[in-house]
């Protein structure tokens, strides 16, 4: 049995979106965010202390992004990977890492900087270049996303789940009324599957199981 | 022909060490760094304004450690890819985006705040916070690799590629003298390489040629 460790909204909805993609059974063990500063045995499971860590049988991983390829991988038949032998295969795993790389790193300082820190540690500066990092990076998805649905082979794949996550994360802190039309298209799609929504609710489920607050902690609209 | 545009020591070195590894023809183009505050016309290049920029016939790509996988699964019979059916599948995505995510990202910041921006806009505090973390999450390497001479799989493949970079960075930035000593063992190896070699008197002979200058412009020891 495949399990995720996660916190609401942090980066491990991705692994947890695509099982819900999949049909895939899991254990989802919830934390409070961060992680790392909530429980010292944590770092036991996970010695980065970061969330997702996901284990399947011997497999551990950490890495949002490459989780989903892995777990894509495992059940081609369903089309949430491009294989290396379609032409998409190149834009599949350029968005994969795009999502992680380009698009979310940027957001946790917006949110660590402008949020998490305490006040005299905060920095408005850095919060205003990486808010605007990022919209800038993600303004080049735009023309696109005007002629195709998702981002890469014309079907949804487990790249559109790394890019989505990142438009969560956005809209948790703000940046979302500074979308393109056909970026704020493209995630009002997303946000209509129906395994997102499961996803949704199953750790909104989860963590009030496991006496975790269902509030994501990284919801603070207007922090850039 | 593959097109690889480049700049001294950037995160494109990692598709230039990979095309050194395969022995694989490619054209290089070499810039100025950053080349979008250099040269306007690159983005026509890549809107993004990033290098690497890799073209191969039909194929973009902009995600330095995506493009090493993407060029590993080209030439299986290289083993520098691990095929889905092994058993350290999932240690190789993982490495591949922990390489770039967990492991790059951090550094820029500390290159941006300490080193790139105007005296008035640096931020020491951002320089300290992101090379505490990087030693931080490179720390959690050192019991693997005390044990295997490589990231996954008992072989040299392209997770090594992606994460080799970001100790190349680290060696640039000044945080070398405190890698843990598997991890400094392992960088040790990765730079004997002939491909490693290769690729840096290749980029030295390209910008020589091109009229860019051959020094790492991330080159700042002692930053942080």
């Amino acid at each position: 049995m495949i399990r995720l460790h996660h916190c609401v909204s942090a980066r491990s909805f991705r692994p947890l979106w695509l099982l819900e993609e999949l049909g895939q059974p899991y254990e989802l063990v919830m934390h409070s965010f961060p992680p790392r500063m909530r429980d010292e045995a944590f770092l036991e499971i996970n010695p980065l202390g970061t969330v997702p860590a996901f284990f399947d049988g011997e497999v551990a991983m950490t890495e949002s992004a490459a989780i989903c390829q892995y777990l894509a991988s495992r059940r081609p038949e369903a089309g949430l990977e491009v294989a290396a032998s379609e032409p998409a295969y190149g834009d599949y795993l350029n968005f994969l890492h795009f999502g992680e790389a380009t698009l979310t790193f940027p957001q946790t300082l917006v949110l660590r900087y402008g949020h998490f820190e305490p006040p005299e540690r905060r920095q408005p500066q850095v919060v205003e270049d990486y808010a605007r990092w990022c919209l800038s990076r993600l303004r080049t998805l735009a023309p696109r996303l005007e002629r195709e649905p998702f981002l890469c082979a014309g079907r949804f794949t487990a790249a559109d789940v790394s890019v989505g996550y990142a438009l969560l994360l956005a809209s948790h802190i703000g940046l979302e009324e500074r979308f393109k039309p056909a970026v704020a298209d493209y995630w009002a799609r997303l946000q209509q599957r129906e395994a997102f929504q499961c996803a949704l609710a199953a750790e909104r489920e989860a963590a009030l199981a496991q006496g975790v607050s269902p509030e994501p902690a990284m919801a603070v609209g207007g922090a850039a």
